[in-house]
């Protein structure tokens, strides 16, 4: 642990107020410009990159910095929130900054949104030729690598416990398959469902739980229940494609809030919204891995997001497929700051135990009775058996166990997909380090289309990715795409990213000679 | 067979133009009044009921009536068609007419709609309440014998099989639980559906078939396909309640069409709303064993709707959920008169093959891309395992012997339970006679509420029924019920019919009283 770490004395500006600190050798590096805390973290940035700091170190602490290099607390503090940003430290509760995880080469982080500015007016969503004709493609070439989805790959899912359950349950109940099914879903369900929010800080009595077709009937549901064709609902953005098609099969209109690759929806920008649009009918938000960033929201911003929701009076739907992929377990739904009924919270089994179960499950706050007739009216209740197969995965512990299992892989298969990408793609690429879940958010080099590369990369490379344009109404994101680390890193994913990466390269390069 | 039957002299009224034909004993009556053909009529009801004219024989000839009675063309067919409008006489295509199967006591059938007047106007549907708490109500009472529902007892159902086959796809597909499944549906469920149209008399491609979960969702995104909120949607009356529900959940007005209980949807009432009312955005129709009543629609009578619809340009939706309980197979689907794409196609293997896989379909015409769309953003695909059961019961032709099976049996239930209602039932009573399924629609006597009967029989008898409150949007039904028949006949069925027909009795008695 190198308590004292900071950049040698020949890395500092001439005329700077920083302090050398012994212990570590001279690391050169370009002169630079800009405001104090900049330079300083560029200088610490190259310490890092020399191997001077390794990962797991312990960053000094602010009192230590400003000691060291004479700054002032805000100065210092800015320094550690810049590393922080753009992935080079990691803050852990109580215990300070961390260097994170080396890479071979590092690129920068996407960049962080403006959130000051009024969200641009809401729109109508007419995205569903777009993305149709991306779903189109990509089905002229089923064999393609696969790195545009958000599923994992089915090897990392507990198929053969699964299958196990499902049997013994066709053996032990013979009217399995030929008896109606309960309404609203099945008891054990329901009631491993209800156990299981705890762990997410909030209570639900098995009798509010509403078993959906995944995630996607459940936020169908609450939207239904809380907005007419026609009224404004705020999302994030970039936000899940699902959402932007339900939002136009609906005939509501999207109101795109900015949302930081780090920490998610920005509370200030919906802020602003509200008091700035006439009437917003629903916000809706992932606050855990958000998809595509991968952000998550700390616990204060989930706080204040759920208070400015209440103070307005807005219903908050939360959308929650990946939470229980985060590298830290246990992180908290919005749900869990909820006193007045104003969230409906949203959550599926399809990310985290089995994508062929389409189990989901909806509680709705105020809206319970009118979400309950809505899926009555919809669909009627679930099938019975992937219910009970799931409810015994909960209830017998192999849930938890998997979940363990399945964080370690994918957090190795995205930090290895992360250092293949930081490897191959050119500079100006920047890319996202969420923390947890499978999917990378990659901001191309000036001038690159995502849609370009999409198609590309599918025709020529045999490689599947989801360009940016999926991720919103606007052309917000064409210059960006969603990567995925479906399967444990291999040869041929390496590959298929340093072949990823030639593409960009070659149309960074086209688009810089234009 | 009796080729001359008809009554004896002493049942015709003095000075009739009728004339005696010999060969059956006198049948004594009261003398009527009234139309020569509804007295003839009579006493050829008088003749079936003292058994001289027998189930199964051959009824007089129009030109045997007309010349043994020396009565017109027209009075003559107005006989047959009295009789056969009450249950008495079944026609069979190109033999003629034939007695039906005689029970020991007959009940009339249930009355025929008034067609000629205008339907009354559009109204929104607010019947969700009133059907929440029939089923709240029922679910304090779960053990109540059911007689309220339209779903046969799982052990009609081929659940070993299924099980069986379930349980191979299982061991066949290692990732059969955690892959993703096929966008709009399995491939070879798709094709063994396709194969199947053509028994209903339509071709449909298998990529024009999206699965759904039941013919619920169908209807849903057939709605939602073509109609907005607060758009007029004509139905019929008394229509399934799960419509209405679907209706109110949309934001949709019902137009309510008088249907007979015989021959299903009135044609003509829907022509005279179609030119009298605004517009009106969709029809839906059930038009084999519609529920509740259980009519079929003549072949003429569908040609006719399809056309009346495709006139006028508007959407026609049906919901095919019993087709194949029919008593005759094969019978066709509006879809096979479809020549523009207008028909809209929902079907579900519900209450046919299995209401645990919850699986229905949906081919919608002119309409295919956006229903395609709405039900990849409502739900996305359906889990892939209950379709490969499915299209395996299909492809091997036990599908076709269940079916065969079943059909028996419903008969034999229906019948059995008609009979029983016939025997306990009081006066005033009238009881359709539907050609197939398991549902039987009964009309009240005078001055006895569907409802009373619903609560007392469910808590004074531990009986469960369907009041007739469900099926309309109106109070029209309101001396009506749905009994249902869906486990073989047995003598807990036979005295839980019994004590039902007293509790009629004494509502009926204390009515008459008031």
């Amino acid at each position: 642990m190198t308590l004292s770490a900071s950049p040698s004395e020949t890395d500092l500006d001439a005329g700077s107020d920083l302090a050398p600190v012994a212990g570590h050798a001279s690391v050169s590096g370009p002169r630079q410009d800009g405001p104090l805390y900049q330079r300083l973290a560029a200088q610490y940035r190259r310490v890092m990159t020399a191997g001077a700091l390794k990962a797991g170190d312990r960053f000094p602490s602010v009192r230590a910095l400003m000691r060291q290099h004479g700054v002032s607390l805000a100065t210092a503090t800015r320094v550690c929130h810049e590393l922080e940003d753009a992935g080079w430290l990691e803050a852990r509760p109580r215990s300070g900054y961390f260097v994170r995880r080396q890479r071979g080469a590092t690129l920068p982080a996407v960049a962080e949104p403006e959130t000051s500015a009024l969200p641009a007016a809401a729109q109508y969503v007419g995205l569903h030729e777009r993305i149709s004709a991306v779903i189109a493609m990509q089905q002229r070439y089923p064999d393609a690598m696969n790195l545009g989805g958000a599923t994992a790959a089915p090897a990392l899912y507990p198929g053969e416990r699964l299958q196990s359950l499902a049997t013994k349950a066709l053996r032990r109940e013979p009217a399995l398959l030929t008896a109606v099914g309960a309404d609203h879903g099945h008891a054990a369900f329901r009631q491993a469902i209800s156990r299981r929010a705890l762990s997410a800080g909030f209570t639900v009595a098995p009798a509010d739980v509403i078993v959906t077709h995944g995630a996607i009937e459940a936020v169908n549901l609450a939207l239904r229940a809380v907005a007419q064709a026609g009224d404004t609902v705020a999302i994030e953005s970039p936000a899940f494609f699902g959402l932007l098609q339900i939002l136009e099969s609906l005939g509501l209109r999207a109101l795109e809030i900015p949302t930081s690759p780090r920490h998610g929806l920005s509370v200030e920008a919906l802020e602003l919204a509200l008091a700035s649009y006439e009437r917003i009918a629903a916000v809706v938000v992932v606050p855990n891995l958000q998809n595509p960033l991968g952000s998550i929201m700390p616990d204060a911003r989930k706080a204040a997001l759920v208070a400015l929701c209440a103070r307005h009076g807005v219903p908050l739907i939360e959308d929650e497929p990946y939470r229980e992929l985060a590298d830290t377990p246990s992180l908290k739904a919005l749900k869990a700051w909820d006193r007045d009924g104003g969230v409906i919270h949203c959550a599926s089994f399809n990310k985290v135990l089995a994508p062929g179960l389409r189990l989901g499950w909806i509680t709705a706050g105020r809206w319970q009775a009118r979400v309950a007739m809505l899926k009555f009216a919809q669909s009627r209740h679930n099938e019975t058996w992937p219910q009970i197969v799931a409810a015994e995965m909960i209830a017998s512990g192999a849930y938890d166990r998997h979940l363990a299992q399945l964080r370690t892989r994918l957090r190795a298969q995205r930090e290895a997909c992360a250092d293949a990408i930081c490897r191959y793609f050119p500079p100006g690429t920047r890319l996202g380090t969420p923390e947890g879940g499978l999917v990378l958010w990659v901001e191309l080099p000036t001038g690159v289309s995502s849609q370009r590369v999409f198609e590309r990369a599918l025709v020529e490379e045999g490689i599947r990715v989801a360009p940016g344009t999926m991720f919103s109404n606007s052309d917000r994101y064409a210059h960006c795409m969603r990567l995925s680390c479906p399967a444990p890193f291999s040869a041929a994913i390496d590959d298929a990213l340093r072949r990823l990466g030639a593409l960009v390269a070659r149309l960074a390069n086209a688009a810089a000679g234009d």
